[in-house]
């Protein structure tokens, strides 16, 4: 206990920066990143990510709070990038332990504040809004939001002074020209907070493997507009994220130029569209937007819809497998999925597409045409940026490991020093005094699952369990024992997720039979007889691996 | 039964002709097509399906046999296109309960032969090589293939001619006019041969949702050779598809130039490389080919592998997780994953990759070079095919429903009627004279999943069980009663994949309690009073829904 006190003195008593991720490094999701200066704290950004495949059932993944936790007296402020889940979904669980203030732009907090309400904390947490034009004061952090431009309005990236130096964040961005709602990437405002250069620069990597740079929101619109030229008469139905509110002022745009009202579908979408009109980020004007019950011609309407993942429940998926109450997809309707495919969704997507063209849709996806563009800088992109703010040091955040990586050689074609690039993983401590950079010993960063209102209470044996049960199902095998552990009543067989119970009458009679003879050969019973005679049988049989469960009562 | 003949003499009588699609419809994936005219029936094609993710456990996919053995009298041979698993796969199966003769060019047959020896059916069937200048005779059908080039040599496309008119079957196919091998999709003949036009068309639909031409072959070429000079001095290690043996050729050409040997990891590469050997597809210089575990600097040796789709066993990803016997990947080395990543593989392949980055290497692959290009026509390429053939009928196979749709719609602008153009599903009875086409009753076709030696003995019933236990496991209830159907003894609970056993001890006793009320309120003991009310409990308390399982023992 002494000795821990020491060891925190330590490190607390310290004049070095560090900066400790504790999510989002070697994975997309669940962004968060520490910044520590003695006994002073503040966090930039607050994510979830959702799960990939093999974590079966799994709902949600949270970064591991328990560092912050610990250290909650030293936490100045949670700084807040922008309103994307990957970046704040993680706050309604946090807050719940620690009581911080949250700084953010208005819409950003507008979503934070929803999804507070949802948990019933929205009363007790101190929601501060900035703006790119202030600088904030934390402790010995002064911290300069810039403007970024990404697929949310009111994005920002960070210049965070420290007295070691500055540390640039840039936040989820692209760079892009022609943005829909115009708000570019502000680099002009980014040199001049840094009059004396860039310590480290921890930057946006997603895109790391595509080459040149992201195209311009501005295709996005062009395409649009020609698919409503194409559509002349018949109506179109438009799926996109509900959080990329300035494509959806522009097919508002699109919508009023071609003389069709706009109808909404999909809980997120109308939460979000009536929070960007009251932030004054979206404007529709009052008689364009119709209920989705109204008596409009198919050729004088725009359905906006959720459902751009192929989303089970999502409006356009409902649709798509014919229930959804109040839309009813049918022949020359245009259906425009104006969303990429989220790595893993590939599948989901791919069957609603199959389900709406079924029902008579045409439907424009990419690549037939551009009717998404990614919100994250591309090569080219993060080239430009490496060159306009030429760190000291370079981390590259927001990526999986291979996008790190791809993003430490094109800082290092940049003239970034190799030895200067740190690929770090969640939990490394990055500790700088403003000459050299090092490593000191990692702080926990597990993955924390969430499965219901269970957080923390799957671990990696359970989904280990859920993944043999999802392969080959299970046989629990029942053995009555007496007092001698001597059989002392029937065996019974109980499966699931194996095979057709009809199919299985003979082999599971037989197993039995297998059994019995073990079990008398062996005297005794005893879980582990009992798992390899049955596990050897049915490998034997059947070539699959059903999990075997003893389970021997005495009677 | 005499009215069972009476309909099956009707259909054997009709002179039309029928086409049966029993796989490949509505799917990418265990391509076969029966065409029946009188009583002859020919199949084209026999593969395989690899399961998509909600398949829990399923290993293989195959077309339902059922018709085509309930008439194997009638059955006068089967055709292949070319020797890819989703048209040869099948095979082992369906000659397991028919004996028919099997026609293929000399390395299709090369491929099916292998996987025949594995079974055991080698020596009992026939199998006649065919190849592009002949016309085969087959009951009233006769048979012409015709070269297409594919990202497997000897791949041929079909002109059947039936006593109502040309049917072509495309096959897999792309128009590259420069592909590795030099084979070009010979059009001259297909026209050669369909002197009359053609009644139908059954044709590729893979990319219809892909713009322009597919690339050509050529630009894999040109950007290996780049790479090559790139890693002037250190090792190259190249990942691609086992049987896109002209590439392979392409990359044994370079390693020549570029003064390195060759080395072969992973088992259907080998085979593979063998047999295209043996049969004069590749040409490797005797000196040129060395062990995988000889001596030869790292700046003179390119190793070919396995492992293009993040395989877990491939050679490849053995190499990612540290785990290949002979390979050790360290910093310095160049990977190119020269193949497309296959829907669905993803996640996998991102694992693979980002362990490989992790070891220090690096790792080139798509977008960031074109280290790949698909075997399969893109738009273009598909309204070039339709133009030339110019068929009166259309049905679009190979391809999802999305694909069939898209497809469909170009045909049109390319003149054919949309009347005469057909989505169908497998099972579908599409029946012509000559001059009409229509539908008659649907044959069975339904998904038959093999997991592990079990054929057709997992229902979809099984699989939803495997899905429920995959997304929170399931709690057995053990209850013990005597004669009156009353509680004689403790209740048990025994659960896998629900949560943690440390974390659920109080959750457990819980639950016995609300239990033993709830049997105790109810006086008898029954399945539904157990399953309700554990499955109300768990949920109020966890937000989950484990699978409760009664077991009800009378002691």
């Amino acid at each position: 206990m002494g000795r821990q006190k020491d060891t925190d003195k330590k490190r607390f008593m310290s004049k070095n920066l560090k900066i400790i991720p504790l999510g989002g490094l070697g994975e997309i999701g669940k962004n968060m990143t520490v910044l520590e200066y003695g006994r002073n704290q503040i966090i930039v950004d607050c994510g979830v990510m959702f799960p990939e495949a093999d974590l079966y059932g799994i709902d949600l993944v949270l970064p591991d709070f328990q560092y912050v936790i610990e250290n909650k007296d030293t936490l100045r402020g949670i700084v807040l990038t922008h309103g994307h889940m990957d970046h704040i979904g993680g706050l309604p669980y946090l807050l719940k332990q620690v009581n911080v203030p949250v700084y953010g732009t208005d819409l950003t907090l507008g979503m934070v504040k929803s999804k507070l309400e949802e948990v019933g904390l929205r009363e007790q947490v101190t929601l501060e809004r900035i703006d790119d034009t202030q600088t904030l004061h934390l402790g010995p952090f002064r911290v300069s939001p810039f403007a970024v431009a990404h697929s949310i309005p009111a994005s920002v990236g960070l210049v965070i002074d420290t007295p070691v130096g500055a540390v640039v964040h840039t936040g989820d961005y692209k760079l892009d020209e022609t943005p829909a709602g115009g708000r570019t990437t502000d680099l002009a405002r980014l040199k001049e907070l840094t009059p004396n250069g860039v310590l480290a620069l921890l930057a946006d990597s997603t895109n790391a493997d595509r080459p040149g740079r992201t195209p311009t929101e501005q295709l996005v619109t062009d395409a649009l507009d020609e698919l409503f030229v194409e559509a002349n008469g018949r109506r179109i139905i438009i799926a996109t994220f509900s959080s990329v509110l300035a494509r959806l002022q522009e097919i508002v745009n699109l919508a009023q130029k071609h003389g069709r009202k706009v109808a909404l579908t999909g809980r997120s979408l109308k939460q979000n569209v009536e929070l960007a009109r009251e932030l004054g980020y979206l404007k529709i004007p009052k008689k364009l937007l119709v209920d989705i019950t109204a008596n409009v011609p198919a050729g004088e309407l725009v359905i906006l819809s959720t459902g751009s993942q192929g989303e089970p429940r999502s409006a356009l998926n409902r649709m798509a497998k014919g229930e959804h109450r109040e839309v009813e997809v049918h022949s020359g309707d245009t259906i425009i999925i104006s969303g990429g495919t989220i790595p893993g969704n590939e599948e989901d997507v791919g069957r609603m597409l199959n389900n709406l063209f079924s029902r008579g849709a045409n439907v424009v996806y990419g690549p037939l045409a551009t009717v998404h563009v990614s919100g994250h800088g591309s090569r080219e992109d993060m080239r430009i940026m490496l060159e306009a703010v030429k760190p000291r040091f370079l981390i590259p955040v927001h990526g999986e490991t291979r996008h790190q990586h791809l993003h430490s050689q094109l800082a290092q074609k940049s003239g970034v020093a190799a030895s200067n690039v740190f690929i770090l993983e969640n939990g490394a401590t990055w500790t700088t005094d403003g000459e050299k950079a090092w490593l000191e010993d990692a702080v926990p960063a597990n993955d924390v699952y969430v499965d219901g209102s269970l957080i923390g209470e799957i671990s990696d044996l359970v989904l280990r369990d859920r993944e043999r049960l999802s392969q080959d199902g299970f046989v629990l095998v029942y053995v009555p024992i007496n007092k001698q552990r001597k059989l002392a009543g029937e065996v019974q067989l109980i499966s699931r997720g194996f095979m057709r119970m009809d199919a299985s009458q003979d082999l599971m009679n037989e197993a039995k039979r297998n059994l019995k003879q073990a079990l008398k050969k062996n005297g005794r019973s005893h879980d582990d007889t009992i798992r390899e005679t049955l596990q050897n049988f049915f490998y034997r049989q059947t070539q699959s691996r059903p999990v075997i469960l003893p389970h021997i009562v005495r009677v």
